[in-house]
C-alpha cells in the first residue's frame, strides 16, 4: 500500500464557475502507478466546493440560477456586516474581499471534497461523471490536493 | 493492508426513492474478512445519491415534498431545452431521457458517495443510521460501487 | 499502512449549534505518529452533520437564519406526525424527543462526515478551514468517530 499526492493549482474567472478537473486528475493517477486505491479531491478553501457531476452548460446555468436565488449574493449577510462582525477581518469596505457571506453558505450545501475509487490504473467514472471544482467567490487562485491511497 | 471491490446492482421503480443498501454492504464487509478500514459507497451516477439517515417513511416522504418545491421536476431547466441545448445529447423530445435537469440539480446537493468506518468486522454505524441510495431520476437501472481498505 | 481510532464526545446546547473539532482532532493526529494519511471524520448520528468551512459567528448565524427559512422547525412533517408514523416509535407526545422532521432533512443536505488529508504529521486545512460538527436536534450528547489511514 502507497500514498502519493500533489496539488492542482487552477485560476477562476468568475464568481460561480464550474471548472472540470478530470484529465488533470488522470494524469496524476496514470503517473502514480497505483492501480486500486481511493483518492481524495480536497479543496483546500472555504468557498471551493468539489463536486461530481455531469459536464453540460445548461446545468451549470441551471445551478447558478438555483444559487442565486436561494442564497442571492446582494441579500443581508451578518459576515458581510463590518458593523458588527469582529471575527477573521482581513477586508476593509474598499478591497470587499471578505464580504462572501453568500459564498460561504453555498458552500456548506456543496462541501469540501470527494473520493473517487481507482481500478485498473484509472478512475472508476460512471459515463457522464466528471470530477469539478465549484468555484464560489471568484475569481480567485485555487489549490486542490488529490490524495491517493492503494496498491 | 488490503483492498476489496464489488458492484451493487438495483432497479429502481419511482422518479424520487430510497434504497436501503446496508444489509448489502453489511455481507460484502463481512466476506471481506477486513476488521478495520474504509469503505467507500460510490454511485456511478450523476443522478442517484448515496446518504447516510434513518429509514423511516415519513422522513423521505418529508424529503421527497421538499425536493419538489425546492426544484420542481416540472420548472425550465436550459438542460432541457433542447432548442438551445448541443451538449451531450443521447436523447430525443419522444424518449424524454435526459430531460431531467431537477435531477442534476438535487444530485448537486445529495453527493455522489459516503465513506463509512469499519470496526470489529463490521459497519460502524450508529443507532439509527442507514446507508441509502437516493433515486432522483428513476425508475433506472443503477450501479454502486463498493471499495473497502483495512486489515 | 496503520489505522488508528478514536471517539470524540460533545455536549451540544441549542437545537442548531457549530462545534469546532480541529484541536482535538490535531491532537489524535499528533498522538497517531502517522506522517500521510486519510482522517475519515464521522458522525455517528442522522441529525448531526460534519462540514469544513471558516469558524466565524456571521456566518454560523447567516446559515442558522437560512436553514429556519428553508426547512423551518415548525411546519409539518409526516415525521413528527403520531397520527400516521408507524416506524422507529421511541417518542411520545410528552418527550417530543423524536419529533425532529426539519433535523432530518436539513442533515440530507449537511452530510454524515467529511475526510481530511493528513499531511506531514498535521491536518493539511486551508487557512480558513476549521473542522466542525454541526447539531441540528440539540441539546444532545454527541459522538463524532475519528479513524485514520496511513504511514
Amino acid at each position: 500500500m502507497k500514498i502519493k499526492q500533489t496539488i492542482l493549482k487552477i485560476s477562476t474567472k468568475n464568481n460561480l464557475q464550474f471548472v472540470d478537473l478530470t484529465n488533470e486528475i488522470e494524469k496524476f493517477v496514470s503517473k502514480s502507478k497505483i492501480k486500486f486505491g481511493q483518492l481524495l479531491v480536497y479543496s483546500r478553501h472555504t468557498t471551493l466546493a468539489i463536486r461530481v457531476n455531469e459536464k453540460e452548460t445548461g446545468i451549470f446555468n441551471d445551478m447558478e440560477e438555483f444559487l442565486n436565488k436561494l442564497l442571492p449574493k446582494n441579500r443581508y449577510y451578518r459576515h458581510n456586516d463590518l458593523e458588527i462582525r469582529t471575527e477573521n477581518l482581513v477586508c476593509s469596505p474598499e478591497t470587499e474581499e471578505c464580504l462572501n457571506g453568500h459564498s460561504h453558505c453555498r458552500h456548506f450545501l456543496l462541501s469540501t471534497s470527494e473520493t473517487i475509487p481507482i481500478q485498473g490504473g484509472t478512475i472508476a467514472l460512471g459515463t457522464w461523471q466528471k470530477v469539478m471544482a465549484v468555484e464560489l467567490d471568484g475569481p480567485r487562485k485555487r489549490e486542490i490536493l488529490l490524495q491517493l491511497i492503494g496498491e
